[in-house]
């Protein structure tokens, strides 16, 4: 579904200790946690003594055959990812797991999200030598790794999440454990369950452990690791600078809506988030709601409860997309050619409309949304979005990392309505978020990452913050000053080239 | 999303004519009835003089690459089909269109249904030296029409459908003119649209219209055949001998929320059968309102609203499913491991939950989301069904011809209740589905086709007659005996074997 | 390597009764037929109850994989089939064995060879009725072997060989028995072996018979078919209208050396004729004697020993083909680049060179090799055909049909030895190539089909008079008159256009 | 061919400069050093500012698709390698060329051979922080490359040759330059040849420079590496301690007949060593004289010459193997079925054959191939081999590297003519070998590398010492003993162990 929106995420992670069935089970819970990444797949797996992996391109239905599932039958441990590929860096030497053969062990290892040092850490590496396969930041965290001094594994590795900066979730697989670690500010979420077998799991998101039956035990907080062993499980820091900084992005757009993320969970969290957006920003005349499928239907349910308005089916996505790009040209495209969505004529036609999405990144889709629901004979369109303007670029682990992209970066409401064709536009409170959320942890925004809307970074900009400064546009500069809540890598404000 | 269920319908089709993309807009069309059949896929196209044809096994993506969608752009006129393939008949040899050449024309030919006397038709002709090369009942169509002695191939067509009986669709391509003709009762539906450019387009549903951004122009009716060549279009009827009866499983289950058949919208027809339901079977106590996803999600809406409760999402379905089967075993499924549902506890937990469902058909799947809501924690769950019980299998090309795999052909309402774990069970009455649709023309039901609750087939049974009957099971006896709803074929009461 | 010559003969059958690795042995015996054709490859086996089959495009090893060979290991009777593919005949459709499964029976059936009335034949069916699926005249056997009226399988099929014309041969199987029949004149050779385990196996040539293990029994002769079944082998004629008349191209050209036909041993055969072309057209300056890899090294020794010449290998052949085709492009030819056969510039520099070659066909790969091999350094190049002049098309299974790709129709040897840029050239007598297979037959040139060197076809032309009189070059049509050796399909003198 | 010998030797490479179809003509050259390597192949390709590439598994042509290769048509510039790979390490991964992105230059890099101390010299680099992603050898070159301190990356390059040790090539490109290696002993070949338009290609074996229609330059010699770039062509000496020993088994085995290597032809040399053996062993009372296909067909056409002994095709290689290994079962090979050799009856029946062979390795083919004759009634079988007794393993490139695969290592000739099953039994003497190949340049053995037949191991031995000394078998000692020419890596005699 994210085509449509043009948000992606980098990845999801999994990890399983313990267990006849892990090969299978990792499978089973990548396949829940698809929707994070569908350009690759890899597992990588451990009988206690060596470890093999698998690979591919594409949907985990094409990246893993049976056949090379059945290679991995005979382990207990496993890691598995999912990728989302930025553009120019869609071969299959960036599909994770990475697996490392060495003379002393080996090492499977994946990560999600993004280092915002990455760029810096691996020209400094190479200058010293170092060789690199691939464009992926997790080949830094391993070249750290190995170059520590350290004399054990796990303290090599605590030393190299205390270099690597960003937003991330990090799994590791030797022959003797698994190992789950966080950033130092949560922004990326790994949760941790147990199976009815004893087995320990460790995922991006809970509905892969839900998936496996398992009971969820904990999450993985701000600058923690797990490390699960034959000897049990042990969660430990690897740094006291923490400050917890839960992405908002997973919950309004990222996560599957049966996902609980630090107790909160996310269809209940978008249903909430529906209702403060219908009584922040009612809709008075309308006659019903539709949501866009998918992810901003459970936002449009508690918009239309809290309207007492009825809910409707008046926009379908075809489940069925065709892989090899057969994209209605543009010549059929004014032809009213349409591919993924279809306004349902028979229940718009007439009608004014609220139409819930759960944001706008370019405003490109929202403006053919509202077209063809008008077209569909649609009376009133009253755009309602589920989440504050999207003003600034995210470095953490989304792919949206130039302010060019943000169509609120610079336009207002008032000329985004116009754009897009609404008879008007609302966006949730960045204080309707929050409270939509409720996690009421006593630090900034409670305990979330709002850069998206607020322009600021809890874990800093390091490599990218050049670039950023450089390019503010004057409604994201105009934003900052009124708001003063930016922060420079120390925690300073930063008043440089504003 | 099909698997589930467990009940399959044969095949979607779609034709075009005179358009300069017709190969990529039938690709596009066959996207859109990819829920009507995922095993198979192909398209026959021709520029007027000659015809030529892509297809393959698989989803339509895989069926079809770009590469072979490419050698099609050329022409001006298509016919497509997807394809659901009952086991044992896998082989692309059965995939459609077949593409004929003869000494004096070619022809490409596909069908959607099921023809019933397509056994004993296939047995004379091979006495007669005919030889078939696949399963598929439409090579049954094309003998007839070759061995014809009618003078013109639209005389031959004509006289071949006086001979074949059924449900079914059947559409025709050949380099003078594109043909779709209905069955005489009109069980399987098909649908004409004009495009922007003045081209035709011909479909099983109408959101394969929609999609294009053609205009609806007429539903083709029981016994007619429409021709479309470079005169224009034209309307035809080759019997007289017709009753309107029209299934009303498209209406339940196999259509797209977003097409029309016969004026009325699939969408809102679903969440009037909700509506009725919960008036006719209230669930008073109950928490909140679920649906089982996708195809029930409309009924469950509508229920909602007619029980002022609120509707949430407490069942996710994954989207992304493992084409090569790796189903969690049965070991590995009493470990609690699930596959593509997902019950949401943070949702149902100590609640009581009305589930709405659209059709029990073996009562497994029910059984199973039953106890995956118990076992996420909902206190009692209250199954309501938008369609009457499914006692009669169906013979016009719904997958489901055997009364031993239907639950209701041999259990009550309240053994099933028992059987499925649920602390109420109800099901809409055969006359709150007929007002729901409200087709409320003046033949028997009111124009609907309901013989998988009635026992009454509009089209008779011919080669599944003597086994049909010497199967049928008390329960389905005392029906027929109650209901005196029977016909043979000559529409008199059938009394033989009950 | 028929690449290079551009002389392609239509496939090579195989069958074999009652053996428990019966698919295996049938995919090694394809495999020693492989050379007959690459195109596609099939299977169809029994278990002595019912048939299935495997087929694909390509080479048997693309066509046929592990997985679909295992589909069939446990059947104990089967046939095989590899095809070579006339252009634009390319499609699966046309792979053969068909399988057929009818009311009463299932078959399967494939040929070697080419029926000279199918196309008359195939549209008298068509307009009787008949639907053909494909443009392989195996078709037209299967329509024949249906719509007889005999009571009996073998009656049907007796009927239907003496209404077939033409060079074939055609291998059926049934789950009673296994069917093998050849021609009236014996044109292409098809040979029966046993097993130690007391199966029997036919083939296209005893080189898949000696691959098993097996000992070679018998040739099948003109009008002969073999029927084996549980009761053992039988031998019978379905014709007594018979002359001997085996395809000389079989021992010049298509045959593998080690195969035997009709007794005489393929590699000796070649050898011999090398001997009497030395004989009658010595060289008598030249160092060394060269043959065109693979299928002229044999005539090449025997030249060699013949004259007291050492033989070497001044021309090496690349084994390995892109199968995509890259070849070289002109400009890259004129650059001196080549594909797949090298001059040894340190073998033939400065020596004559006497280059033995098994035919010339269009001439332009000998005038390759000439320039070639003189580019490399040669000094003369005396090239000698170990076969007569290529005058006359073939209809009988071989792939030259038009006189106009035939440059020995067009140009007298001076003209040729001109165009190739050779120093001289001979060829072999119509005599020496009788007299070096050495058959000896009381019939027409000894038992030999020589239509290729004389213009004389035994088997008549059918569908093919028409044009092929119309189309008589001066050069062939001098030597019909100067030779008075042609016959019409009654076997009188046929002088109707010369 | 190489799977009757087991003899396998690790790859070929190519490159080309300034040729505006440089990646099509690096195809081309590849697919002429197929023989050297099938189970990948790949090529990396510049336009002078940026590297790319295409790699894949097994043959070329499956490999590198028309669609890869077209990736690469725009670039002038390219280096190509097919690879044999050794079990366990047939993994995408571990084809070359490797294209490194560096931030400060991109190299592709590839190699032929094998280095003896790349075990010792990884585990050093593993050490010191450096991270493995394949097990080839190549990756140490490139690490040792980048860790050097010279400024310059020839002089990285010339610096890194000299810490490597054993045989091989290397091949590197840069946007800049194309690079060539040869070991301190030349054991692995490299070529130059100039194209017409004035591109230089680089190939291991000449004939790759032949199809291309290129003049061949020079060879490079012992301990040299070439630089071709837009100023031209220069060679220089990375070192200065060499000795010329160039592999005897390219002559032998490895390479194309149309090769040459060091200024003489493979083939010539071949049949010299055919007509020195018949001298040194001549077979007195045989008919006939057999080569085994393909490698030994020159040698056995030298040996019928010396002797005036006919020489026939009496065996025959299927040129068509099953890709998926359709092996016979042991029991069908009891049987009498065959796989790719087949013996012709008709030829060897009741005959005396000498049959040539260039080598024995294990014992089993030829013990398969004289049953193979005497099956076929073959009288007496004369086995005479065209090179030494294979005593030794190799470490320089060939996949023969334990003795216990050596039939020589543990038997006598008398012992492995009763094994064999042959009448009798000869090898051709070193000196004899020696002779044949006729290199007379002024080292030990006359410059070439005889490590099987003497073990003598001109390069040393490095990480393989230790386990070479302790394995030597009682028949490797007595020959070591009596012939006292083995040395040291210091190149003194090493009398440690024996």
């Amino acid at each position: 579904m994210y085509e449509i929106k043009g948000l992606n995420e980098e990845c999801g992670v999994f990890g399983i200790w313990n267990h006849p069935e892990s090969a299978r089970l990792t499978y089973m819970g990548l396949l829940s946690l698809q929707h994070r990444g569908q350009e690759g797949a890899g597992i990588v797996s451990s009988n206690g003594s060596r470890l093999q992996g698998e690979k591919g391109l594409g949907l985990l239905s094409e990246a893993i055959t049976d056949v090379e599932l059945n290679h991995l039958t005979d382990d207990q441990h496993a890691i598995g990812h999912v990728r989302y590929a930025t553009s120019g860096n869609k071969g299959i030497e960036n599909i994770q797991p990475f697996l490392y053969h060495f003379y002393d062990m080996s090492v499977g290892v994946c990560h999600n999200g993004n280092l915002i040092n990455a760029q810096s850490l691996r020209r400094n590496l190479e200058k010293d030598g170092a060789i690199f396969h691939s464009s992926s930041d997790t080949e830094v965290i391993m070249h750290l790794i190995r170059r520590s001094k350290a004399d054990h594994f796990e303290d090599a590795l605590k030393e190299s999440l205390n270099i690597i900066k960003g937003g991330f979730t990090v799994a590791l697989l030797t022959k003797d454990a698994l190992y789950g670690a966080v950033d130092p500010n949560a922004i990326r979420p790994l949760a941790v369950g147990r199976m009815q077998n004893g087995a320990y799991v460790i995922a991006s998101e809970t509905c892969a452990i839900d998936v496996l039956g398992a009971e969820f035990i904990q999450d993985i907080h701000a600058g923690e690791y797990v490390v699960i062993n034959d000897e049990g499980i042990r969660v430990e820091s690897y740094t006291q600078e923490t400050t917890t900084a839960i992405s908002a992005m997973e919950y309004i757009y990222f996560a599957r809506p049966d996902s609980t993320i630090s107790g909160k969970n996310v269809h209940a969290v978008r249903k909430e988030s529906g209702k403060k957006l219908a009584q922040e920003s009612p809709a008075l005349n309308a006659d019903m709601v539709i949501g866009v499928p998918n992810s901003s239907l459970s936002a449009a349910t508690g918009f239309a409860e809290a309207s007492n308005l009825p809910y409707e089916m008046g926009l379908v996505k075809n489940q069925y997309v065709a892989r090899t790009f057969i994209q209605p040209t543009q010549e059929l495209r004014e032809q009213g050619v349409r591919d993924k969505l279809s306004a349902v004529k028979d229940i718009v036609h007439d009608k004014n409309i609220v139409l819930v999405d759960d944001s706008i990144v370019r405003g490109t889709t929202s403006k053919r949304i509202v077209k063809m629901l008008k077209d569909a004979g649609a009376n009133e369109v009253h755009v309602r979005i589920a989440s504050p303007e999207f003003m600034f670029p995210s470095f953490y682990g989304i792919d949206v990392s130039t302010s060019a992209e943000l169509i609120s970066a610079n336009k207002s409401p008032e000329e985004i309505k116009e754009y897009i064709g609404a008879d008007s536009l609302s966006y949730l409170s960045v204080e309707g978020l929050i409270d939509a959320i409720g996690l009421n942890i006593d630090v900034p925004y409670k305990g979330l990452c709002v850069e998206s809307f607020t322009g600021d970074y809890p874990a800093g900009l390091y490599d990218y913050e050049e670039n950023y400064y450089a390019n503010l546009s004057p409604r994201q500069k105009d934003y900052l000053k009124a708001n003063k809540q930016f922060f420079d890598r120390e925690g300073n404000l930063n008043v440089k080239s504003i």
